[in-house]
Order: structure tokens, then sequence, then C-alpha cells
């Protein structure tokens, strides 16, 4: 051994044993589950009791057991360490210490395989559940902001050129509507992992006269799974809920990235709340979007951990392979880095101070209403749409070189440049008369986005 | 300009404008998506017509030369020169050509930013009925070979290791399940896909009264988009799609690797078809499994260019950005992949050898009735789970110095290791004992394996 | 087969042969190294001549006929027919119709897993050679903009926030700083390649007495590879050159996504030109970053492709599988990418129309020299940094309360602050003073900007 | 506050600011830098001092004080309060404490920007060297292997198809030169990241007069940074080191591949140490390849890991933005898992007892000395290559009908297949004549094995 242990020398230095015991043990990651653990063992218990296989004693003194060490890992944590392996075998270890013989009767017709596969199943369905109420709670902050903002007027982008003008609430809503189809994500994860794997043994399944139906409906599955064999090996779950974790880490990437550029001065949009900013000693004006920039991270290491679950279940036979204990620490991370994410845009977005009169300045250059006056032209004087689109461009080019807005072109100018053109056009050609024209389903215009968020509000039950 | 040219060089031996277009266009990828452009642009038409903002002589006009482009492209495939940038353009301009000026009327209350997020929903929402078509065709291979090796028996594995014997019926209704799964998982994707973003024009909706529930309509959506600046900037649903082919091509993966190891001479479980291996002139009985193998390597692929539009869509602010071009050529791709590796194993599996004899030849190795032996130890004796382990582990060491099975160990051997041991646990020390039974729900006897194939058959109408 | 025809349906309306093919063959994505197939071949037949492995009459009837190739494929294009199935093939099979029997001598000693291996690698590193000329390219460019903007005032940011001012022409370098670690990638991805497989055969080498010397040296390489099992199952050059591109990709969506915000009308620090941008006809004033947007989507692309194929090099037992066939179409995808993004971006940065007065406007904003101040207190007055920081914070307080500079204060009021404060400080408080000052190795100072001008200049052969 | 409370609610049962904190904290992750962050602050204290900008007294505090805080950490490791924030104000707190105000000046031209850049390319720098040694502790117990196993025949596998014999010294060499290649990425990367951030300040360099190259040399970087906004802004040098480790971990998952598969009982060609697998209670003969696994397992995360850093380094604009703070935990988490697996594959193969008989039985299958035949007919009858493998897929036929191998084949039933064949082919028919005639450079004979073996021993200094 004193071989060995020169020949790993560095961080490694210890013998090889040591090193299996730390690559293979993965109670440091899997301790996180304890309550699932005992959860399922509850329900194997009382099922087991029920079918006559574990007798009334015995069983009465498991289901004690368990009593207590939720107590002891609720008051203490579950323990740590690693000669335990896993966290199975610390319930198990402990349950022995407390009731004895009779504990090894609690593994009867169950197996590590089919434990595992419950308890993480049992995990990342709860994670499903508290990921859409996170976004819920964002949802609801951008539906108060869109509210009060359902009228204010800033540029709407395309390639980040001026391209419309919108209105910040119908803007905030736009992530709303994301957030929406991440909730469905996540609970269609949530549905789909609906079917509990506890009995299909290590992988064949069992000869005791179990009861699946029984065990699954205790812990709130609708059924138990159909195969033994993919009981075992799937993580299909956990795949769900990184997919829906990335998509909606994605979505908060690109309201991070437009939170930093709206508090970049040269935009000047919003002005970040101290609370989820950092400062500068030196210069006490500057608000850095650290909880935004952050966020935007995140979503990149979100979507690594993903790759990487997904990398690590290409192409594992059948039934149960050691790589699959790699499932876990990717997941949790990718949870808490997400709770992290929409907890802080969250609080970011309903500090923010938003720049109304920066936005409508920003909005009013840039000839952005220039596609209302082609429309004008296709509506009210029956040019067709290339025509009209010619005939505009003339005008901005005449605005442009008259250092001018739209708005502010002479009467003469237009009726120079198209005689089609009359005064009834001014009425289109502000940004409020432009975006209160966007009256078509979804579109921009206040009534519009009152109409949105009335139904979000709805929805959401606030 | 020949300063340019000569500045490029090498491959791109053309001047600045030249590499602008190249990288602009989208039409060599885009093009494929011309029915798609067609519907679009009738459901379009139609509504303008009915809701008056087109007259009915324009209306028929344009409907006439959407009929004639079909033809033409039916006939010839859509354009490919690079200068008419996109599929919508490459419509619009022919049907300039063909019309006049009325085709520009076409284009009246919509935009680019709307038409391709319509014709890219389309095609997604095919292309996932499509992936559920193929997957059913692979669950229906899989079940008829399932039905017919309901009784086989094979060593199941876990850690590649020989762990229990089950049925390679019970072994491919794994892959049933899973890939059961997936098709829940494209349904998802195209139910999700369901509104409609035709209308929400370049970003901020219009001011033309359109009808958007007639245009979703006639496509075949639930409804229209929401927020017109989340129609256009949003593409969950080519992300929903990628992540179920993502996904469905690591069940994939699996299977192939198992095919692979199978038809390794060592394993020698299955001999593939001529038609679906690659042979050697040199060596005539050798089938090398190619199919197989390129199936295994487009999951590496496909989830590739999956992460990779997750990449392309990070942080990216609204509304359109042209980053969002890049979203066509992964998409494309992953569905070609996909279908190819799902065609590829359903005519693998379907033409598969297997070799039952050489299957309960290994499953009869390596003492895989033990837990047999230790749950008969619980059952009939009383024995407590962990201490008929350890019996069982004496009877096992037993065998293996004895260089036999464990059914063919001598009474008096393992009444020697204990007494609770009587002459009836041979009856389940055979591999045909051991697979029958395990009837619990989804276990592996042949019973339980008929009764799945007959829910697979009347689920699938087989 | 009728029955197989109907089963496959949809787009395979094909029997499984055809499928087998489509899956199987590569010639449409491997005839695009044609010429390095045809380079292997002559210095292969050339080295077999040498040996006497080959006789002189059929040596010559092979290097007559791979000229015939050449000039055919030169001006036909390599051949695309399916039943082909790769670029060897075809070669082969088009050199036994130019030349007879004597074509089936050229194979002796090698294989196609070695041949293929010769041909992506000298693939690959030309295209890591031609990657780091087109890097250059865009070195050069930048250089030549930072040379004009050596003393440009700009704000520098942090968190997108002004920090300090910089100098424009400090700002390009950054990236030619980038790009030059890039440029060292692809030299040593080049390097590392340069092992030759040929002559590793099919895994085991051959017993015939070739000269591996020989055929490196004839293809440029250095030596030959070292085990002939690891000579066809390696694809590290390939991940070696994916893995260049992708670090340089990222450092181009990185400038692109400057190039982005700068254009966008709240910056307004550059305008594109009109041939790396694209208009809108009806607002021809405005011109969208397509190209920078494509190069920033690009590389998301190109991220996603050297995953993709660092995934199917997962697990891949020894030696040659066929998964490691699809190396090729990512590698070739990414190639193209990033040789668009390349020119584009040095095209767009080389017409770019940088607009300095609004980069010194937004420089001076936001009390960007405060930490010129803090520095002054410490260098001039011996104030510790943290209560320098601290005073220098009184004093950005009071200038945001007087609405203006910090270099606008009157030093009264600087020196209720802190009496220590005397007008010497007004040298360092203009953003000129600020740039002037940061002389340190690397910084900022135009002094110190066009000395890195010079050094690249000299390594760039400028 | 308690509106805000019951707001976040379940797992963030905190006000927004310690959500901000936690989200925004990188002390958990970047004290494991302590020591680094030392380094630095004594090269730059020591400079300061040099260069007259801080004077004896303090400079004398400043280095006593770090000294005692070395000794503190090195005692109870580094501070974990979040309210510290990050590694450097921990360091520069406790400072402040031992030595008061003068701690401040430590700060003097310099920045958290450039000082957290320093301490983690140091850190990686670190990790690169390390990682090279446990390569080549890996390698060393490969060559040794090797060596002993320099004549031991096994199958050498295609498409896990026996495809031609090989030794097992040959096959385990193959490692060794794809490791060489990653000790070759972890020099370059190591050398690449060999210039020094420190002195770059924020972001534009400091007025101080520093010396750059006296702090680089202190801490045995090669020279300054020659950008200081590229100095604060890259990233490249742990992307250099996770491409490394990414293509590093792709081999260990191969080799992995290889163990698990050998371990197998249907190939039974290895049989893995207690220490490196474990083990079963009922089956005391089984050993499941659990180290192998979960090193196939790591390489999924470690990819991940590395895709995870490239996705958040994407389209981040000029200079620090927060979202690189999101650099270290990947890079940590993969150092943690490379070092393992490295250390687990070393342990594995040292103590693997390979099964020369069983390999020699699988290499004899099949008609692996086809290829030999054929290259006898080529080289002694002067058969053209292509016809010769006709003639030798005929005796394949005829050796399959018999049931026999080639080597077991009557001369009649040769000679009546090809009048060329006589009874010196049956020197090339046994598998040990197969591998001893592949005396080409690289090849499998055992000649050549014991070449490399003697090179490699050199080279690694065994």
């Amino acid at each position: 051994m004193s071989q060995s242990n020169k020949m790993w020398g560095g961080r490694f230095a210890a013998g090889p044993s040591e090193i299996m015991q730390t690559i293979n043990a993965s109670l440091p990651v899997d301790r996180r589950m304890w309550r699932e653990d005992l959860a399922g063992s509850r329900a194997h218990a009382a099922m087991l009791l029920d079918q006559g296989i574990v007798g009334a004693e015995d069983a009465a003194a498991i289901l004690a057991g368990l009593d207590t060490i939720e107590e002891e890992f609720e008051r203490d944590g579950p323990p740590s360490d690693l000669a335990l392996e896993d966290i199975h075998m610390a319930v198990e270890s402990r349950l022995a210490e407390l009731i004895g013989p009779a504990a090894g009767r609690l593994h009867t017709a169950r197996s590590r395989n089919d434990q595992v596969a419950t308890d993480f199943r049992l995990w990342v369905r709860g994670a499903c559940r508290e990921a859409a109420e996170a976004i819920v709670r964002l949802q609801s902050v951008l539906v108060a902001r869109a509210e009060e903002h359902a009228e204010t007027i800033m540029p709407g982008f395309t390639h980040l050129q001026v391209a419309q003008p919108v209105t910040l609430g119908h803007h905030l809503l736009a992530y709303v509507e994301m957030l929406q189809r991440d909730v469905s994500r996540f609970f269609a994860a949530d549905e789909r992992a609906g079917e509990c794997p506890l009995g299909a043994a290590a992988l064949a399944g069992t000869g005791f006269p179990i009861d699946r139906e029984a065990t699954a409906a205790a812990l709130g599955f609708e059924r138990p799974t159909g195969n033994s064999l993919d009981s075992v090996s799937d993580r299909d779950f956990a795949l769900d809920y990184l997919a829906a974790a990335a998509q909606c880490s994605l979505h908060l990437s690109r309201l991070a990235e437009e939170l930093i550029n709206w508090a970049s001065p040269p935009f000047g949009f919003v002005q970040l709340s101290d609370q989820w900013s950092t400062g500068s000693s030196i210069m006490p004006q500057k608000r850095n979007p650290d909880a935004a920039e952050l966020v935007r991270g995140h979503s990149g290491r979100i979507v690594g951990l993903f790759t990487g679950l997904m990398i690590t279940m290409k192409g594992l036979p059948l039934a149960y392979s050691k790589d699959m204990q790699d499932d876990k620490a990717p997941t949790f991370e990718a949870h808490d880095l997400l709770a992290l994410s929409l907890a802080a845009l969250a609080g970011s977005v309903e500090s923010a101070a938003f720049k109304p009169a920066r936005m409508r300045e920003v909005a009013a250059q840039g000839f952005a209403t220039a596609t209302d006056l082609a429309d004008w032209l296709v509506r009210e004087a029956g040019v067709p749409f290339r025509e009209a689109h010619h005939i505009t461009g003339r005008a901005v080019k005449a605005a442009e070189d008259a250092g001018c807005d739209l708005a502010d072109l002479p009467l003469e100018t237009l009726q120079a440049i198209d005689a089609r053109l009359d005064s009834n056009v001014y009425d289109v050609l502000s940004v409020e008369a432009s975006v209160n024209s966007r009256t078509s389903h979804g579109g921009t215009a206040p009534v519009r986005v009152r109409e949105q968020v009335a139904r979000w509000k709805a929805l959401l039950d606030l």
C-alpha cells in the first residue's frame, strides 16, 4: 500500500481504495434526496405489510425507525460519511442500528436500482413544481410592471435597430408568453415522470407478490412503470427537467441581456435598484447589473449541464450502468442556478426604475413611424404595398435631409413627394398614433396590452 | 473593388458583396419550406380578401399565381439563385412576374418576420408528426420481435455483467417504452407550437383589420399567438423539436450500442442481415454493423445541433435578430439524421437473426439465479433478506469451486451450507424458473411480456 | 420488397437497401477531399514503386491514371453516385476503368481505414493554415483601424457601464490579441496533426516492406504515426481544429456583439457600410447589422458542431468504428461558417464609419475619470487607496448634484471635500488626460497603442 | 422586508438582498484559489516597494500580514462568509484587521479585475501541470502492462468485429499515444497562459509607474499581457484547459468502454481487481466495473462543463462582465472529475488480470488471418490485390463450411481454390504468424511493440 501511496502522489495522496471510495460514493451528492428516500421506504414498507410479505411487528418497527431517522436528519442533516456510500445505505444502516435485523426485511423485493430511480424521480417532480411556482412569481412581477407601463412608449427593435414604436408593457408581456411555455414544459416533464419504478427491483421485477399500484399511489404517481428493465435504466425524467430548465434559462438570458443593455448609459432606459445591482465606492452613481449578468452567465452553465447529462446517457447498454450515477450532480446544480436566476430577475424587474422619457426619445428617432406612413398610403389611398414603400422611402430621405422627424415635415414637402398624401396622414405619424393603431390581436396598442394584462391576471390568479 | 478582391483571396475570391450575399442568403436552406410558404401566403390572401383589405380581382390573381408557382416548384424545384435571398422573396418575385403589381398587395399586413416564423412552425409541426410516425414504425417492429421472443431467455445485464436472466422480448419492450416517451415529446412539441404568428407583422402587429383567428385556423393552428414581439422572436418550437429529437436519438444510440455488442463475436447474440450491415470481400462471413454504428454516431450530431441552436438563441434581445436565421440548418439536418436513424434501426431489428441458444448459454453462466435462491430463503424459510444474501453467497462460492452452476450443486452441499435449504429450492434455480417467477407488474416473466405485447399491439393499432 | 417499400413510406419511399445506402454512403460529404485522396494515392504509389512492391509499369499506369482523374475531377467535379460509397472507391473505381487490373495494385498495403485518416488529416491541416491566413487578414484590418484611431477616445465599459475612458485603437487591439491566440491554436493543431497514418493499413500494420517515412515526407508530414491502432481510430486532429474554430468563433461573437451594440441608435458609435449591412426600402437610413448578427449566430453553430463530434467520439472502442464517419460533415460545416465569419467581420470593420464625437460624448459622461481623481490623491497626496476612494465618491456625488462633470466642479467645491485637492488635479480630470496617463505596459495611452500597433505591423508583416 | 420574505417563499425564504448576496458571492467557489491570491498579492506588494509606490514600512507590514494570513488559512481553511464576497476581499479585509490602514495601499494600481484574472491563470497553469503528471502516471502503467503483454495475442476489432489479430501490448500503447497528445495539449495550454494580466488594473492600465515585467516574472509568467482590455476580459486559458481536459476525458471514456466490454462475461478478457470494482454480497464472484463506468460517465460531465463555459463566454462585450464569474465552478469541477478519472483508470489497469487464453481463443475465431492469406498471394504469387481478396474469400467460405479455421484447411482444398496456394502459405495462417509479420513502422508485431515500449520508457523516464 505504501507503494501505491507513493504512486498516486499529489492531490490523491491516498491508496487506491480511497480513490475508489471517492469516485464511487454518491452520498455527498445524493444525501440531498433523504426525504424522498424515506418516503419511498415508507411506501414500500406499508405495501410489504399489506401484502403479507412482512409481518406486522417488523413493519411497525421499520416505520417507527424511519420516523426516528427523519427526526434525526431533520435536526442534524443526513450523514456525510463516504463509507456509507449512498443515501440508501445511510438510511438502511441507521435503521439497522435502531431496530436490529428487522431492518433487513425492508429491502425485500426491492433493490438500490429501483430505489434510486424512485427517489430521484420524486425529487425531480418536486423540482418541476418548484420551478413552475418560481416562474409564476416572475410572471406576476412582469404582468404588474406591464400593467403599469401599458402606455409607455419605447422603441421596438429588430437587429437592435429602432424599427417601430411599441409599449413597454407589450415588451414585458412577451416574456410572460415565453415563461408560460416554460411552465408548460415543467408541467409536461412532471406528468411524463408520473410512473413509479419502485418494484422493478434490480432489473427483472420480482417474484414476491408486491402491489406496485399501491406504492405508486402512495408516492403520488399515476401508475407503476410498465417495464422493469426500462425502469432502472431510464433517466428521461431528468433530461426532461433539464430541457425545460435550459430553455427557461435561455429566456432569462434574453431578458437579462435587455436589462444590461437598457441599464447601459447610452440606452438609459432603466435604473436598477441598489438591491439588485452592485456599486462602486468610487462612483456612487454607478450600478452594475451583476444580477442580470449572472443570470445570463448561468444560462451557459445550465445548458452545459444539460448537454453533459445527454452525453453521459449516450450509448449506455441496458439495464443499469454506473455512469448513470452522474445524473444527479448536474441536475441539482442546474436547479440551484435556475432558482437563483428566476428569483434574481423577479427582484430586478420588480424594483427597476424605468425611464419613459428616455425611451420615448429614442422611439421617436429613426423615423420609426415610416411603416405607418406606408400603411396609410395602402389603406387610405389604395396604393399597392410595394409602391407605398417606395414613396415612404422618399419621405424618410426628405426628413433625414431636413434633420427633422417625419411628423415635422411640412405638408407641401409630403405632397411634392406624392400628391395622394394629405393632412390626415399626420394622424399616424406620431409614435403615440403608431402605437395606438396596432390593434390587431397580439398587437402593441395599449388597448390590446390591457386586454392581455387582464387575461394574465386571470390566468395567474393575481 | 479589385483591391478588395485581392484582399479576400483564397476560397473567397470575390468582392465583399459576394461574401455578404453568401452569408446573408438563406435560400439554399429555406427553399425546403416552399410548400409551407405557399400555404401561408394562400391563407393570408384569403383572409385579406374576406376582410376586404384586398379586392376580389387582386385576390383571385394572387391565388391563381400561387397555384402556378406550386406547379412550377413541384416540377422544377424551388429556385436557388442567391440574389433572391430567401424563399419568401423567391415566391414574391415569381408572383410579380406572373401577375404584375397586384402581387405587391399580398404583403399587406405581414412582414418577412412573421412569415418566416409561420413557415418554419408549419414545417416543424410536420416534422413532429413525421417523427412520431417513424417511431411508431420502429415500435411496431420491436413489438413484433418481442412477441416472437416472449420466452427467449437472455442474460439481463447491469454494469454489462450478467445479473439475472430476462427474456429477449422483455428487453426489446424496454425500448418500446422509451420510444413512447419520445412520441409523447413530439406530440407535446407539436401542440405547444400550435399558435400562429402570422399577423404579428414586423414586430408590433398591424393597423389593418386582419383576422388572425382565420389564418390560424386555415393553417391548422389552434389559435393565434398572443404577443407580436414574442411571435417574431420565439424559436422555442424548434428547440422543442430538437429536444425531442435529441432524446430520441439517445435512446436509439443505446439500442445501437446493444446491437453492436450483441453482433460482436464474443457475444454472438445476433446476426445482422446482409441488408443492414456491410461485408468484406475477403471475409464473407463478416457483417459489420455499420447502420447501428452510424445511428450511434448520429446521436452525437443531433445532440450537437440541438446544443448549437440553444447557444445561438442565448442572450438575443427582442425582437427579431438575424442570428435566428441559423435556426433552420441545424433543425433540418437533425431531422434528416433522425429519420435515417429510425428507419435504419427498424430495418436492422426487423431483419436481425437472434441466437437464442447463445443467449441462454450466457444467461446460465455467472450464477444468474443467485437472487432467486436468496428470495426462496426469504419467502419459503422466513430468513431475513440480508442473511439470505449471505447464505446465497456461500452457495455461489461452492458452485464456483465445484465448477458447476447453482442448479447442479448436490442437495447435501446446499444443506451443509444451510439446513433450511431443501429439494424444493431446485424449482427456482434454473433460468427458466427464474424468469417465470418474475411476475410482478412490469416484470420479465413471459406471461407479463405477452400482456405487454398485447397492450402495445392495441395501442399501436397493430 | 414491395412490402418493405410500403412500410417505410413517407420520405423514405424506398426499400431498406436504399436507406442503408443513404445512411452508409459518405461520398456526398467526403467528395470534398478528392484532392487529398489523389495526393495520398500518389505518395503511396510512388513508395510502392520505390520499395519494389509494385513494378515500374504498373506504377506508371497508376500515376498516369491518377493524373487523368485529377483533370476530370477538376473539370467536372468528383462524382456523386451513392453507389460508389466514398471518395476512395470513387477514385479506385475510376482508376480501374482507366487502366484495368493494375489499378488493384494501388491498394496493396493500405486500407480505407488508414486512407481516410490520411485524407482527412491533410484536409484539416490545410484548413488550419487557411484559418490562420483569414485570421491574419482580420487582424490586419483591425490593426489598420487601430492605428487610425490610436487617439480616438471612447468609453471603456465594464458590465456595459461606463468605467474609464479608453481609446478605440486600444479596444480594437484587444481583438488582435485574442485572434493571435487563435492563430497559435490553429498552428498547434496543424503541428499536432503532423504524423502520417498511411501504412497503418486496416488496424495492425502490414507485412509488406513499406516505407512510411517516405509517404509521410511526400505528404508534408513530420513523421509517421507510432501505433497503427491509434492511427485509424484517432480523430483528435479534427477535434483540435474544431476547438480552435470554436474559440475563434467565440471571439468573433464578442466583436460582433459590440458592432451590433455600437450600431444601435442609442449608442451610435458606428455606422456600418452599405456593403456589410442590409437596408429597408422603407427606411433608407437604416442599416441592419446582419453580417455581425450572423457571425454571432454562427458561433453557436460552430460550438454545437464541435460538441457534436466530441459526443460522437465518446466511448468508442478501438479500432475503427463507423461512427467516426460522422467526423467530416461537422468539420466541413464549421470550416465554412468560420471562413464566412472571418471574412464578414474583416469587411465590416474595414468599412465601418466610427463616430468619434459620439464616443467621446459618452466617455465624458458617468464621471469616468473618477479613478483618475483617486489615483491622483494616492500619488500626489499620499492618501491611502481606500480613503482616496472615499473622497472621490464625495466629489462624484457633488458633481452629480450639480449636474456637471468632475472636470467642471469649481476648486472650492473640491477643497471643501478634501483640502488636499488643489488645482493640479484638473490635469487628470479630462478624458484626454485620463487616457494619456495610462501608460503602463498594455495600457490605453495613445503612446502605448502606437507601440502595440508597431509591434503588430512588424509581426503581421504589414 | 416581510412582504419580500413572503414573496420569495420556498427555498429562498429570504429577502431579495440575501438572494443577491447568494447569486453574487463567489467566495464559496473562489476560496479554492487562496494560495494563488496570496502569491499575486506578494508579487504586487514587492513590486510596489521596488518601484517606490509604497514605502518600505508599509510594504513590510503588508508582506508580514500576508504571511500571517497564509498560516491562518493553511491551518483553518479560508473563510466562507458570504458577506466577504470573494477571496480577494477576504484576504484584503483580514489584512486590514491585521495591519490597519496600510492594507489599503496594497490595492494601489490594481483592481479585482486583473487580480482575479491573475489568480485564476495561476490556478489553471498549476492544473495543467498536475494533469500532465497524472497522465504520465497512467501512461507509465500502460507501458508497463504493454511490456508484459508485448506478445499476448488478442483480437483486433473494427466495428467491434474481429478483424485481425494484434497484441495486447500494441493495443495498450495506442492509449499511450492518445495520452501523449493530451499531455501536449496541457503543455500548450500552460504555455499559452504564460502572460500575466496583473497591472491591467480595472481595464485601462494605470498611471502608476508599475513594473509589469517584474510581477510577471515573480509569478512564473513569461511576460505581461499586451493589452489591458483583453487582460481582464479573456478566459481563453480556462477554455484551453477545459478543451484539453475534455479531449483527455474522451480518450479515457474509450479505454473505460473497453475495460467494461472486456470484463463482461461474454468477452472475459479481463478480471478487474477487487480494489477497482464493486461486488455483490450475493454473487461473490461478480465484479462490477464501477470505476470504469464512472470514468466513462465523467467524460460526459467534463464535455458538458466545457461546453457550458464556451456558451457563457459567447457574445460578451468587453471588458469585464460579471458573467465571467461563472468560469471557475465548471473549471474546478472538471479538474476534480479528470483527476479522479486518471487515477481510477491507472489503478484499474495496473491491477487488472488479463486473460490471454481467452483473448487468443477469440482472436483465432472469425478467420482473422484472412488478410494474411491475401497478402501472401500478392507478395508470393504476384496476384493483384483485388483478385487475391476474391481467392481468400473462397478459402474463408470453405473453412466456414468445414467448420474449421483457415489454418486447418487441408492443402488440397486450398489448391482446389487456387493452384498458386502451396504449403508455405500455412506459415502465415496462424495468429502468431500474422502478428509477427506486421513489422511495418507502428505495426503490431511484438518486435515493434518492444521498440515502442523502449521508446516510451525513455520518453517517460521509466
